[in-house]
């Protein structure tokens, strides 16, 4: 089966998601350049999903680059990943509206938690589809920085009630290790030429 | 006439359906965990509308894979069963936040049963396209779980009035019958070998 | 230069733009079905709309399969139909949460005409491309609905001031002569083969 | 590694930005043609902004019809293009809703500046990509209207706290230039032959 159209519905689905996201912004009264700083956290809070939005479309578009097959469970993992970034508007906003206290960050790291795990069963499914043997297993390799952020966020979730601004940091660590060019299949690829 | 656009239309479509569901879960004032406790009965019908677009985006996706031409007809038909998905985002937050009560699952065990009638039609117009003794008509066998599903939102509609939840339970049920991945199509592809 | 990406933003845009107009369905205050009736104005109002924008879908996808080159001023034009067909929502949402009075209907009226407009001009863009010889020209032929539904907006929006209902079966009458699917591409098209 | 995917994101998220905007347009009490007058400088904004956007789009369309190679700090390039866009809806909306005083027109300004900087840097990135002697690198020249238009902004943001209307027609002066078609890139594929 061909892979085209999960790629088009997930760039969709996430093109979405990362812009309706800057709907929480809403329009202050006042004209003044000042009535603009209560809107600082929620800013913040909009910059940093937009960038972990832009992590997982990322890596769904260098992890799917070296899919062969899409079978049946891959879509609904696919699905499944999607609906857990689809609340990210939603505990962006709920964190980012209140001056991230604990509660909220806490809420949103779960919300970060699941969308790893989601990722990676995702990436289980298509292991499982492609065998272990098959260019896609040795292309993503032990998967460490996926382990190593899902590990991260069941660490900053519990921290968050005691010291959200410890796991803040946690979480932006995470982000940090991503947005540098994963070169896993990028490598891969460039071995097996231009595709 | 090549299918690609009406796929690339329909992704977009059902990629927007499925993402501004979302919307409804509006944040609540107050930034303890406890706050979103009301939120919940919204949530779970944000959840389970999710899983029923999925279901038709996931059919829609085998479907015209197998699919080989698309006449003028077919078009209106796809634009039917859109009108009739783009209605859920509505019925769902009509549901959710009332809480479930027999008026509004048995207008969202409704929209079900039009969405499902209108798959029913556009699987009619493309078997019309394709002819009874086509590739594709193989590939679709009796649709028997599209007959079941529309049977089962037509017995469920009148029941909510009386006993929501049971009517509930039809409509999950419903969903679990397709979550499993549908064979047909994808057997058929194999058949065929690789495209 | 590829038509690929003019076809793909616009299928995105019009994806959008038939979607979200189901947002002014706000969701009502009680859970009886009596308190859907006053939203039926809206509902209508959308579901006319709704086909509106898949008939202009509809045409964009049969115009643009016939087309060869896309040069500057044709991103221009398609950017120009695009631009009113955004405001569908807003003149949508106008008319029908009002109930459909004079003012409304013709500003709706002048909404489609320039949406009319801007595809007559969206047409002379693309033959002007390809020149009067050309077989898109051909396929185009003297685009006898077009110029019809452009003349019948014309008329209409007046005609809304003092006669809204009147105004209205005019609108009506024109989405009927399009729903039939357009045989002049389609035609074409089989004349030159599979693609 | 292929280029499809970042357009197809890229379309999507530029897609949704540019139809939002509409949603600031709210629809007015009243049914009146009278009531639609105040909507005016939101009607203003959005026409100007959408300009900006759609021209953002074509110069996206042209610079990676062009592109050979997409590497990792290209997609973090165009995602913080995208970010910036993403902001327009919002400083559109601020400007247009206080009918376009001082300090939001700098906000404006501001915007647009970002906007302009981030497509220069993504520009840098591809350039990086490809070589300075490169064909794409040779298509793009001296890249003389893109660093015209950041001069512009430049100038623009600090103008409109003294006055406004000045500002605006530098930022109009910055659109008209871009309206017309580019042909730097279109004339290169000519060369080459179509593609």
């Amino acid at each position: 089966m061909t892979k085209g159209r999960i790629e088009a519905f997930s760039d969709g689905v996430i093109a979405i998601i990362i812009t309706i996201m800057v709907l929480e912004l809403k329009i202050p009264h006042g004209h003044e350049i000042g009535v603009l700083w209560p809107l600082l956290p929620i800013f913040l809070s909009y910059a940093l999903s937009f960038v972990f939005v832009g992590i997982y479309w990322n890596n769904h578009h260098h992890t799917f680059h070296a899919v062969k097959h899409v079978g049946g469970w891959v879509l609904w993992a696919n699905l499944h990943l999607l609906f857990w970034l689809s609340l990210i508007p939603f505990t962006t906003g709920f964190m980012g509206e209140n001056g991230f206290p604990a509660h909220t960050v806490a809420v949103y790291a779960v919300n970060m938690m699941m969308c790893a795990l989601a990722y990676f069963l995702l990436i289980r499914a298509l292991v499982a589809q492609h065998g272990v043997d098959s260019d896609f297993s040795r292309a993503l390799g032990s998967d460490r920085k996926g382990k190593l952020s899902l590990a991260a966020y069941v660490v900053a979730a519990p921290i968050a009630f005691v010291h959200p601004a410890l796991a803040m940091v946690i979480l932006a660590a995470v982000a940090l290790i991503w947005v540098v060019p994963d070169r896993r299949f990028t490598a891969a690829a460039a071995e097996h030429g231009p595709k």
